[in-house]
């Protein structure tokens, strides 16, 4: 009773601060609102973001192999992998330009890699040579399920021992917007033809393909999980390595109390399971007001993506996403444009004058 | 004829460089189309943002005194130049932010600084302690017209000459959404009650006092715009100072190939009386294609403001805008939180790596 007290007088406190700031009522936006969040989260009038940092899960789907729903070849996880390490990707120039840390775990490529890899911001956490072919069997065993849950907990739990308070998630993954959708579709009973887009780019022949296939996908494994609805057999049927870990991270990242930043689809998938997880070890849905105490209360949503199915999902969570720039790439590129943004509405709150210090009249 | 096959060419070579870059074609979106034009601003594979600058014309107008159209009195006007000057606006912390520079411009403020003002990031170019009531009288002379564009152009030349490519514009004037309002009805033709917005938050009641003001200026002075349908003698009538000053320093910097960052309301009202007057002088259309040759060639559009008329203006002009953060503050704060969107589009198209350089596989 009492934390709720001096929760709403935060909230309170905070919408009075943000309120006074020199400016019209409101006329910052959703800045305001992601001010307000972050001063919530950290239970403070004054937060702060920290050491930013983006991790990039990578894993390779068995389904990939077939081509049936992925337009690139399999090969391209490592070599994108690589690109990452070499620092030519689109998630190094945006963590360059914003001075955003970058860590890249292999949760599960399809390459060996020989120990060659030295870099500081690669995690060797591979969980296997990529899933299983889930129009065969489920991509992983329930024994893999956890152990990647808690490998990405673990990975989170030692990025916010160095100080990052604010940390966003990105994946590589040919064939991965197939498991997202998949996800998408067990979790809100959105008819899978309905989740499902282009991905990387499928022509229309190909997304043809790539949804006959994903329908048939899902009838196969729909009755084993009718039998067991949890979110743990979803993603030991649907995959892949780096969404099971990313589920983890997330949940690891709200117990810390850190501020998470949500990518596109795929981040979005794993997020739709860390949300059911936490509800189900709640016993309740996400607090509404007040102090956080679930998972979205920590999400602040990057962007909407391109790939179809995200906007869906969104809507789902009733979220609010900050930009909306047409990107459908991935790597976490969305949760990278969206850091800075976030980092200006800390820093309206703690820099802008208030109509009293700075002798501004109020309005009439 | 050469020049313009040169320029297919530069576009066709920066379209090949962008769809090479190691992500599915298109997959950054809005991104990609600020690359383009920004290589095509610079005439070069490789553009590049070099100090970035956000100049805020700040001035005074006659019809504020009545208060019949805003909420807040005339004195905020200097009170936040004065707050500009001390670093406490929004405009200042995202500035700051991002590393932009910063000037403050007097167009017109009704407040005699007696030359206290000494910061080296403010501009005296006073055109008069705020412009004449529009009820009453035309805004300004047609010298005093002539007089603010010439001094926009001449202090978009002094910070060019100093080595910026990239320039933003913003305003303070308590009453300047009703100027606005007025030019945008008198540019596009669309009735002054559906250009109106609430500018800094008046009141249901303020609003319909604000309209039926507004709607009365405009018969008002109707005939004389019709008499001599010209850019400067819509400014001469609707003001102000500011928007007037803006208008000169988007036509200065096209003409020195610069790229343009357009904010909100009172920005775009300015640039529709600048992409006028470019218009007449080139006695044709921006020309679509190739080459940049007219003002709004070179503008990219940073947000859509939430003041209402803004969308309009932006459909009118056929703008696609980078950011809807549901901001309504002016100052050029859309335009700085755009800034390094624009930035993170140019470095992409630098430092990413391409598919043959970084031995990834293209699609199959």
């Amino acid at each position: 009773m009492s934390a709720a007290i001096t929760a709403t007088t935060l909230r309170e406190a905070l919408q009075h601060k943000i309120n006074f700031k020199t400016k019209p009522l409101h006329a910052l936006g959703k800045l305001e609102g992601i001010a307000l969040q972050a001063g919530l989260i950290q239970q403070t009038l004054s937060p702060v973001v920290n050491h930013p940092h983006i991790v990039v899960f990578a894993a390779d789907h068995g389904i990939a192999a077939t081509g049936l729903v992925n337009p690139y070849p399999q090969e391209v996880t490592a070599q994108m992998v690589l690109n990452f390490l070499h620092g030519g990707a689109a998630i190094n120039v945006f963590c360059r330009q914003h001075r955003i840390a970058l860590t890249v775990v292999d949760a599960g490529v399809n390459f060996n890699w020989n120990d060659t890899i030295t870099d500081t911001g690669f995690i060797a956490a591979k969980m296997g040579y990529g899933t299983k072919n889930y129009l065969e069997a489920p991509a992983m065993s329930e024994a893999e399920v956890k152990l990647a849950l808690a490998k990405g907990r673990e990975i989170v739990a030692a990025i916010a021992a160095k100080g990052c308070n604010c940390i966003g998630f990105g994946e590589m993954g040919i064939g991965n917007t197939s498991s997202a959708a998949l996800i998408m579709s067990a979790v809100t009973g959105i008819p899978v033809e309905d989740c499902v887009g282009r991905g990387t780019g499928v022509s229309n022949e190909q997304f043809a393909t790539k949804t006959t296939t994903l329908q048939t996908v899902f009838r196969k494994h729909q009755p084993a999980i009718a039998a067991s609805p949890l979110p743990n057999t979803i993603l030991q049927h649907f995959g892949g390595f780096e969404i099971a870990m990313m589920t983890g991270a997330f949940l690891e990242a709200a117990a810390l109390n850190m501020i998470i930043v949500v990518d596109g689809f795929i981040a979005t998938a794993a997020l739709l399971l860390a949300q059911l997880i936490d509800k189900d070890n709640q016993g309740g849905s996400p607090s509404g007001g007040g102090s956080p105490s679930h998972v979205l209360d920590y999400c602040m949503f990057a962007h909407t993506s391109n790939e179809q199915g995200h906007e869906k999902m969104l809507h789902y969570l009733h979220a609010e996403p900050l930009l909306q720039l047409d990107m459908r790439l991935g790597e976490g590129t969305g949760a990278a444009m969206a850091i800075p943004v976030i980092q200006s509405a800390v820093l309206f709150l703690n820099e802008m004058a208030s109509f009293d210090t700075a002798g501004v009249s109020n309005k009439e």
